[in-house]
């Protein structure tokens, strides 16, 4: 890791940057690798807003002082850009109209679909999350951890396992989170702001795609759909929608989940899960779309009741 | 910890219990202790069933050797009972007419409530779950510790602490389960099973709470009510409402949630919750129930309805 610090040593400022819709592990290890930078670098630090912040996030040490993107008018020669849980330089956003301007690009990342965009690359696909990753960079390079960073990892590492439950946690995780719980962090807050305040907006759709849910087959498919109406009536946003089709999954007996949602201009949007032995990215690619075995989407022209018709016969079939 | 060795060394049989209305702490436990001591002990350590084992535990190794409470028709002179994670000894259930026949109790257990009823007791409170303090007594007597176990183990305290959001995880609880998992422990299947595989009448029975879901006193006030004929029509049982009332008390702006259950003959339960400013155990006490600040109940003679008006004026009184 001397590499990094060797290379921030010689640059005129550093920036960094995390990706666009930000959630915990974004947010998080932004502001905990531009935190322990700043006691080193002062001044020649700066953190950036790809996007618009989550309010949740608002505890977090550091948060206001993030800069927009218009101090990227202003790139003195000799900068770095260090890129955080970014799989594809595409995900910094608009920042990305200002690429060229870097000196260099420092990609410190855990997707294992990376692709390697840095001139120096730290991408780490065993770990948890980024924020387990820029722990490990602290701790080589001996840098400053304090309880602010400590929690801002622990935020980056509890979001993107789930609270430890995703497959991605391994005993390193929790190695690394007890040393955390040892700056006394205010776990019980963090929690509080990411688990257990959820929206108004984000509880009346939820209750609305619950009242809508329907099961199929035996049981054994769950389908809701979510209109234009119902987005309206209870103000919610795309991102309220998160954790409605995995509700659904995680019933028992359900094998496929599917919420439809209609869009703008007589478009659909279709998110499918499975739980064990359908292949959902195969039905997506029906539809010109993709995914996973487990997680896959489409969009295609229709109205809610022909789209939930033609994704039901294609489950149906794969079921028997 | 080889006061308790010493006292299993000398005894004739070692039977195990924990509480009725089972949870993963109480059956992880059970069984994590109750297989370490057969591996020295072998035929003279029997594990009792104190009532029925949800389904979702089926998973665990060594479950289907847990004995029905006859067994203790035949308890030999000279025996011990191990009770695990029991804050009083009623919580053992119709086991309690045994009692008697025992030589010696020696009570594991973390509650800060624990009655110290054993002639042995080890009680932590400081402890996650009584499956941490079983992991401590293996490290501290060399007892055996291998996947199986490691896995009732990590059942245990995953369970007792809500994946590790409950203020009751320390360092230390990361600490242990980062050891466990280096057993290879089956963590994605239990995961699986204990929060992901929720029962069709658990489904159903929430989806009607929240269809009757209500805001009153510009959202700081949520309730619900769950009549006899939702439960009936859905199949539920009484553990099948467990979370309803956090799902409300969880949304933003809420400060007291509120579960109205009809029960058989012209009775109401009430539960509570609060988040941070009202006392519910005040409430509770008007009506003859009890409880903490952050969570209590009563039980009224009322119909639904009538409950309902009589507890949102008393929220509402403290809410000015
Ligand atoms: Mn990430
Ligand atoms: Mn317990």
């Amino acid at each position: 890791m001397n590499k990094i610090i060797g290379e921030l040593d010689r640059s005129k400022m550093i920036y960094l940057i995390s990706h666009i819709n930000p959630d915990g592990d974004s947010i998080g290890s932004l502001v905990a690798l531009g935190s322990t930078l700043k006691e080193i670098y002062k001044d020649k630090v700066i953190l950036i807003k790809s996007d618009n912040i989550p309010r949740k996030f608002n505890f977090l040490t550091n948060i206001e002082t993030l800069s927009d993107l218009n101090v990227l008018n202003n790139i003195r020669d000799n900068s770095v850009l260090i890129t955080l849980d970014c799989g594809d330089i595409s995900r910094i956003g608009e920042a990305y109209n200002y690429i060229d301007k870097f000196k260099k690009i420092i990609n410190i990342d855990h997707h294992i679909s990376n692709t390697n965009f840095g001139d120096i690359n730290i991408i780490k696909s065993d770990a948890s999350s980024t924020g387990e990753i820029v722990f490990d960079i602290i701790k080589e390079n001996n840098l400053l951890l304090n309880k602010d960073i400590a929690n801002a990892l622990y935020t980056a590492i509890s979001t993107d396992t789930g609270s430890f439950i995703y497959d991605n946690t391994t005993s390193k995780t929790h190695r690394i989170v007890a040393e955390l719980l040892d700056y006394d962090i205010d776990k019980d807050k963090i929690i509080y702001e990411i688990y257990q305040n959820r929206s108004m907006e984000k509880t009346n759709i939820f209750i609305q795609a619950i009242k809508h849910l329907e099961f199929f087959s035996n049981n054994r498919i769950g389908i809701t759909v979510i209109t234009k109406k119902m987005m309206n009536e209870t103000n919610a946003k795309s991102e309220d929608l998160d954790g409605i089709v995995e509700f659904i999954r995680d019933t028992d007996g359900v094998e496929i989940a599917c919420v439809i949602k209609e869009l703008e201009n007589d478009k659909v949007k279709v998110s499918l899960r499975s739980k064990s032995r359908i292949n959902v990215s195969e039905i997506a690619e029906i539809f010109s779309g993709g995914g996973h075995i487990r997680a896959a989407g489409y969009t295609i022209e229709s109205n809610v009741e022909v789209a939930k018709n033609k994704v039901l016969k294609e489950i149906i079939k794969r079921l028997r």
